[in-house]
């Protein structure tokens, strides 16, 4: 008998006729003899539904409301999933993430689960029910409606896992598991077995849409073994879990490609301390992530910082950099919403030296200019024109034998 | 300045462009200095759409997620309509009915309201804040979402505005006022400028749809007025007060007509104490109300007793007849789904002598058989064939001289 946490995404969920296969699944799960909390997301595009709903109320909303809006979602497919098991003759109760003793901190839309309390979740399973908890969504202290930001159904069931120590985090999706990249965009893609945390990590943070990379990030720091597996059958998936229990094919793992970026340029500011902490304190006090910076000192003395960030926050950060304009007098914003971002991500490259240049080399082969370029151990991105992206990625995969099973080799 | 409570049904807010309206009026009140707490109701039939998709999962739902479902469908027109009250330029925050305070007890979709605790309304208004509580909905005292039965939402609003002691809670609706009958069946109907809680009891549990009962009951408990108005224009409705302080126009102040009403017969049954209240308790403790009641000896020395019940609570009534029927040898079940209930609703006749007589003998003359009567201090109703309801409701409207408007009178 296993504790086993399973999340079921927007499409899984997605209609009637899918909600019960979700529960026939759930259900078959639970006669094996398992204990189970499942996590699930609103039904297919009922968020964006709602969202279109508030714009048309107010834009931008109010993020309290908004927050409480939104929350409602996932309490219609919980409650939804919770009464199929019913009707396939086990026991539910469907949980808000306020119910289940989810403490976010008091951010709307964007907040961090600060504490999971599970007195709640232990107390039903002890009374043989399977525990369905609303992803997406906690209360802060206060006991308000707050939103974890959108694809966070994924860090629920991962930091719920933790909470209960969970032996297995199961994440059900519409895709097989993980491939070494998008299969949409390259044809030659291959699903993997396993992918070690720091990977799926770099993965999930450039846009390789299958884990939210802070529910990967919470896979790591608690060691909970994540499986990436299809809801539609029952083969098994891809298992996200630590690098040193695994045998390494490859320098490089995955490509990774995110293409709704952009990249914004403040020129001819002082060439002096403080600069840069200034626009970048200013930039994360409005919640908004920069990527890849680069600073330049130009021929007149001046400095130039360039960095790249989501199109979504390229708005708001307009209006933080233009207030800060105003403080160095002379300096001039610049930005391009038409930028991509395509990475290489391996564990593998640790031990490996001239990873970087053959991926500088392959891209240049192909007649791609790079714009930006940042690296980790584990990953090295380079910021290049959108309309270029599934040329480099498909380049790249097929540079680093993506496409090819390797005997696996211990790192 | 007033302290005021105004409730928006689902019509009210069945749309963007109705919110938005809506949120006009509760700025417009905000603006004359009032301090406001508004009840929302769902949007138009988004209630019907949960309900129908519950069926589709599990017919009967599970009661718990039918009512975490349902609950979903104010917390949307909730949030949006504090999201229109900012775009306005006024502060608005929605609650759920657990933030807010409302507590019911442990019994799902068709919970009472067991207290409120104001607090956090009164903190929000001393912020100047708009506060907008979900409708139909509390939370137990184990603080699971349990929902207060259809129509609710009236019933949330006079309790809330006991519980906040407001100056008067506004019923916002799609109609104009409480009006004679129901102008959709009979053209001559007029509207009131005021009815007496007592008669507005009546008429709301005849199914004189406007007002829920409890909601009426509250009010008189509490001495809340309540005013019925129309969201769509700004004149005023029908209040609904105080017999004492009104005067009185005639001995009849409405007809109403419940036309999804069955008729109950259990035949045969020993004619001995504690027969009719094993009966009607064991209806009770299956929470089936059940409205006209006769029992009458039989020739050969067993009774009969009928009754009159909710075409709705017919099912479950048959399945607890049907276990009770076992207990008496002999005794036999009918029923008729076919019925309608005519009633005459006046404090006027209290102080009036042969209504009932000149009711009967107008549904005589017209034909109509009676089947069953009941009557009240301030209600005279009859059992007839659901296909002579509407015939029934004109003949009596002008019988009693209520297409026509007389110098009021005090009783």
């Amino acid at each position: 008998m296993a504790l086993i946490v399973q999340k079921y995404g927007g499409t899984s969920v997605g209609t009637v006729e899918r909600i019960k296969h979700v529960a026939k699944r759930i259900v078959a799960s639970k006669r094996q003899g398992h204990q189970l909390v499942v996590v699930v997301s609103a039904m297919g595009k009922s968020t964006d539904d709602l969202i279109a709903l508030a714009k048309q109320i107010c834009d931008p909303p109010v993020p309290r409301e908004y927050d409480a809006l939104l929350a409602t979602g996932e309490k219609v497919s919980a409650a939804l999933v919770a009464m199929a098991i019913h009707a396939q003759g086990e026991k539910a109760v469907s949980l808000t993430g306020g119910q289940a003793g989810v403490v976010t901190e008091s951010v709307y839309s964007k907040a961090r689960i600060r504490k999971v309390n599970p007195e709640r979740i232990f107390k039903e399973l002890e009374k043989d029910q399977i525990v369905i908890v609303t992803g997406f969504q906690g209360e802060s202290p206060e006991g308000d409606i707050i939103t974890i930001g959108r694809g966070g159904s994924d860090t629920s069931a991962v930091i719920l896992a933790a909470a209960i120590k969970a032996d297995v985090c199961e994440i059900f999706t519409d895709v097989d598991g993980i491939y070494t990249t998008d299969p949409r965009i390259c044809p030659a893609a291959r699903k993997l077995d396993s992918i070690a945390y720091e990977e799926m990590l770099e993965l999930a943070s450039l846009g390789a849409g299958v884990m939210h990379p802070r529910s990967v990030e919470a896979g790591l720091e608690h060691g909970i073994v994540i499986h990436v597996r299809s809801s539609m059958h029952e083969s098994s998936g891809t298992l996200i879990k630590e690098a040193s229990t695994m045998e390494r094919e490859k320098a490089v793992t995955g490509v990774a490609l995110a293409d709704e970026q952009a990249k914004m340029v403040i020129r001819d500011v002082p060439d002096k301390p403080g600069v840069a902490a200034t626009i970048f304190s200013a930039l994360g006090e409005n919640k908004i992530n920069v990527d890849m910076i680069i600073q330049a000192t130009q021929k007149d003395g001046t400095n130039s910082i360039t960095f790249t960030l989501d199109q979504d926050d390229l708005k708001p950060a307009l209006r933080v950099l233009e207030e800060i304009a105003k403080m160095y007098s002379g300096s001039k914003i610049e930005y391009n919403d038409q930028i991509a971002k395509v990475s290489i991500v391996g564990v593998g490259m640790i031990s490996q030296p001239g990873v970087a240049a053959k991926m500088f080399k392959t891209l240049a082969d192909n007649g791609i200019n790079i714009e930006l370029i940042s690296t980790s151990e584990i990953k090295i991105s380079c910021a290049i024109a959108k309309a270029q992206g599934v040329k480099a990625v498909n380049a790249l995969h097929k540079a680093f034998e993506l496409d090819t099973v390797r005997q696996p080799q211990l790192v």
